[in-house]
């Protein structure tokens, strides 16, 4: 059965899981994210090249880049990985989702760096200010998620789609069902033996398990506007730059807390829960997790380096 | 005696010695030039941040910073080091050399991702046809060298101005010189004592060690017109992105070879060499030591951390 198995891989890797500058041995954001191998880079600090070279991140195969805000710490690696896939001859389309002003940004740093890119970039514009789908393919749909940061910022939301249906193996045997045959089957179709006789799919087929998500959200304010859109969300990234007890900091700042991460994740019924985008003033972020857990017990602290598998 | 004491350092550490991408566990270039406590960075790839992390370099000392050419590789750690600076509320003013173009794009990359600096920067462009004297201070002067590369590069000749005089320990006692006098005596001038007799500078001093001097000179093709500039040298940096085998792509790129870096320090009568800014297509770079000490016996191959002294 090896040859007609597709990978259900849904699983979210950390690149970098602090806050503003690399500290404490942390760096700031990055994330690859892959949906049966659809590989997903989602914001791009400095350094995240490194940090792919690192974790054995095969970086040609991502085809997309969602970026949540222009804030250096979220787009710093930008140039060097970009300029990279073209030493390496890419040439595959790369397109990246962002806020207004990327492109413009882009564009000017290789101009003055005497690049010229080996394959096309598409900028994709998103609106922070609603929620709406921005893109999809025969795998996965995104949806933006509006946030409230500092300047204009949204999150994303990765939602899988309905998996081929599993066939029942005996069954294969059984009809003699001609491998030609069984990709129409896992996706619904029944099956026409030939001496005229139909077999209805729900003999030969199982129910896919649910579809997966994942949403990304940072950076922002405590904002329970999202709830709604992230409801049921499989596994929730929240930031969570602060504890609690710097809570008017946090509030000065647009960022959150670990209780309220936490809190986000209980009221939008979370599966699992990862805290990342630790302020550098923190060194060790155990306090983070066991704030949170208090609150939300499925709670991971972000650790770079670590794949943690949307369920 | 130590109250009198001036550093009298004069060393560079390497952060980067890759070329183009980091790979092999070496990044893309980047050096810390300390000549008597003043801090120089030279060139900023990516991660040059996280290297002065890794390095123990104390960053917030750095107050010019000299950029070959705009080539990725070389710059694409300024916005983070700059944006950095300013979360750690740096107030002292920043000097950037580069040929033009760097203003522009550091300018855009700061107004798109809303960044707002606590510091001024003045940019200084250098015109990369000529050799000229660009900046001087008390403790050093420094000079562009033209290269030959793709785009608009120089290096940057760093020449020590002439050191104090050593005052003898003895003749402090001898002639119970006051503390007050002793800069002035060590600057060159004589001793006048109270009964009216004055001592010539001589009989109380020794000659300074003469002025070191460190030539950068990436990223370049082999070019005999650097010779006059950069002559005596004590320390020359040169590039070697091949081995001589390859020196057809060395000509096409507009790179230098091993063989042809220490031909250049043999014919500039400089005192030591380092080679670096190694192609990705060399794991092991033994045999670019190896290669370059067949011409040039004086050579160390550029080791990430390592800091070289210049004498």
């Amino acid at each position: 059965m090896k040859s007609f198995s597709i990978s259900m891989k849904f699983e979210l890797t950390i690149l970098g899981c602090n806050s503003a500058k690399p500290a404490n041995g942390r760096h700031p954001t990055a994330q690859v994210l892959n949906i049966q191998e659809e590989l997903i880079l989602i914001d791009c600090g400095e350094g995240t090249q490194n940090r792919m070279n690192d974790f054995g991140i095969k970086r040609g195969r991502i085809k997309y880049i969602f970026i949540s805000h222009l804030h250096g710490d979220h787009i710093f690696g930008l140039p060097g990985l970009l300029t990279s896939y073209s030493l390496n001859t890419r040439t595959e389309p790369l397109t990246i989702f962002a806020p207004s002003g990327l492109q413009e940004m882009i564009e000017v740093v290789l101009k003055n760096s005497g690049s010229i890119l080996s394959y096309p970039i598409y900028f994709k514009v998103t609106n922070p200010e609603i929620s709406s789908k921005i893109f999809e393919n025969e795998v996965f749909e995104v949806y933006t998620i509006p946030l409230q940061h500092r300047v204009p910022t949204n999150g994303y939301l990765f939602r899988e789609k309905e998996r081929p249906r599993n066939i029942i193996p005996e069954k294969i045997q059984e009809y003699e069902i001609p491998f030609s045959q069984i990709p129409a089957i896992k996706k619904g179709e029944d099956l026409k033996l030939p001496d005229g006789i139909t077999i209805p799919n729900e003999e030969l087929t199982l129910s896919p398990p649910p579809p997966r998500s994942f949403a990304f959200c940072s950076d922002t304010v405590y904002n329970e506007a999202i709830i709604p859109i992230i409801d049921g969300v499989d596994l929730l990234y929240h930031e969570a730059t602060f504890l609690h007890e710097r809570l008017q900091r946090a509030i000065q700042t647009k960022h959150s807390t670990a209780l309220q991460a936490a809190q986000i994740a209980q009221k939008s019924n979370a599966g699992q829960l990862i805290i990342g985008h630790f302020s550098s003033r923190y060194r060790d972020v155990t306090p983070f997790l066991e704030e949170a857990q208090s609150f939300f017990e499925k709670t991971h602290v972000a650790e770079e380096g670590k794949t943690y598998q949307v369920i």
